[in-house]
């Protein structure tokens, strides 16, 4: 599969394709038509990056690059709530039917870190919860999306790690918004898909886990809204446009969940995967 | 008062000051320099467009041009919830305590429209409803901002009609996003005014009327989070920067309070006004 990654290196923020003996900087050939990777997906122009980089050597070692989020500026940015079976049981707040629509929010991009960055733990809460989920980028815009249409409008994939904390979130009433926004507590990454075909959403398997041992492991096909239904509902009320991405739901198995919950601490390892992705790894360290 | 709006006349995005005599357009002098107001905040320039427009003639009169909203692409914009006594009252759902931190949410700018434009109401839903609110302008950035230097952040000040779809902001357990976010359903202006002055945000008179008859009154004096708390609180999870903007949160009297409840339906015009600031009015049409 194709990966297409941002990164800063140099002092510069750059973009390319990632293999595995390196990364291949597409910023000289591309930079000056698309300033990143949300100029590239607004031209449909990923396609053209993957050809571009056949038989390329690597400019840049891993390593000595800093992975930025996919998209560093998308006009929206949306997550899809609570969307996996058992997950639900989770809210233990007494109301145990399953809704007949999502519940989303919204995060800021500065929320995230790329790839291989330190999630941070802030000095008001020890509560830095990991959640894993499978992300979209639009690509083709709509409003109103027929769900029969909605994998017309996917450019590409990535992964989320969907930090939280966790108190927070229950600052109000209503409204998960303080305690999904905390400056560089979650991830996107590591770099983006280009989406093709179906079989590449439709039933993959997700796994996250911390230090090695497996928190969560779930199938996208258990999603209790699935992709098709999510781009169809949430262009019903705002205009999607190419680069918005949305964050599509993790399992069951958050820290949240154990009894006594487990946090993240600093030095911590999450790892976020996914069939025909890749893995999202990230550290943890206080602010 | 100084009033600086940002319009759109014959095919171009612009800025200027508003007087009773016309629109004095500034983009000749600064447009090279800022492409919006978002830009000239930053820039800290509110002061020279101010100075800029003394003794000059207007070159459009307000009819002549369509207002948009002030700050076009702020990186955040921010929604206070309940935040009025009385108002929490109004959520009959049985939680009678008082909470102590504010409920919030985000919108996305393509939720509203400018000043004289018409609000949307879309097929899928008769509950459009109004919520006449005071909204701030984030000057110089910062995070964990002490409430004694709040007022040393914001640049301007300005209104916001937080029209809502009613029955979508329940369609979930959590989050009232979807009923938030519909395309041109609110509306913000009708310009913004500089900020210099405790005066201008402590305790101003805020009213809303539909068709002429008073529906929301109150004193931002009275609000539950005031403007010093709101920046303080939202600084201790995201940074926040220049263009930013927070929309603080409307008095009791939403047309969902009445019983039966009174929606918005096309022809009705609705006046957000604020003491100091002026009066953002709409009407309403269907889609």
């Amino acid at each position: 599969m194709t990966r297409i990654a941002a990164f800063h290196v140099n002092g510069a923020d750059r973009y390319g394709v990632v293999t595995d003996q390196g990364i291949i900087d597409l910023t000289p050939e591309f930079g000056d038509r698309f300033k990143g990777l949300k100029e590239v997906v607004e031209a449909g122009a990923l396609p053209d990056l993957a050809a571009a980089a056949q038989g390329r050597d690597p400019t840049w070692r891993e390593e000595d690059v800093t992975f930025l989020i996919p998209i560093a500026n998308p006009e929206k940015l949306i997550c899809i709530g609570v969307n996996f079976p058992d997950r639900n049981a989770e809210y233990k707040d007494g109301t145990k039917d399953a809704k007949s629509y999502p519940s989303m929010f919204i995060r800021f991009p500065r929320s995230f870190v790329g790839h291989g960055e330190a999630l941070v733990r802030p000095p008001e809460s020890e509560q830095l919860d990991y959640e894993g989920e499978v992300t979209i980028v639009i690509g083709k815009g709509g409003r109103r999306i027929a769900r029969e249409d909605a994998y017309d409008h996917i450019a590409a994939i990535t992964l989320c790690n969907e930090g939280t904390i966790r108190d927070w979130v229950r600052h109000a009433k209503f409204n998960v918004t303080q305690g999904k926004n905390w400056d560089r507590s979650g991830a996107i990454g590591p770099w983006i898909v280009p989406f093709d075909r179906p079989e590449q959403l439709d039933d993959i398997r997700m796994e996250t886990r911390v230090n090695g041992e497996v928190r969560q492991q779930d199938r996208t096909g258990r999603m209790m809204y699935d992709f098709r239904y999510i781009v169809n509902y949430v262009s019903t009320f705002t205009t999607l446009v190419p680069g918005d991405v949305i964050v599509c739901g993790t399992p069951t198995g958050a820290g949240a969940r154990f009894d006594p919950p487990i946090w993240l601490k600093p030095g911590d390892v999450i790892e976020v995967e996914a069939e025909g992705i890749g893995i999202l790894r990230n550290t943890v360290r206080d602010e």
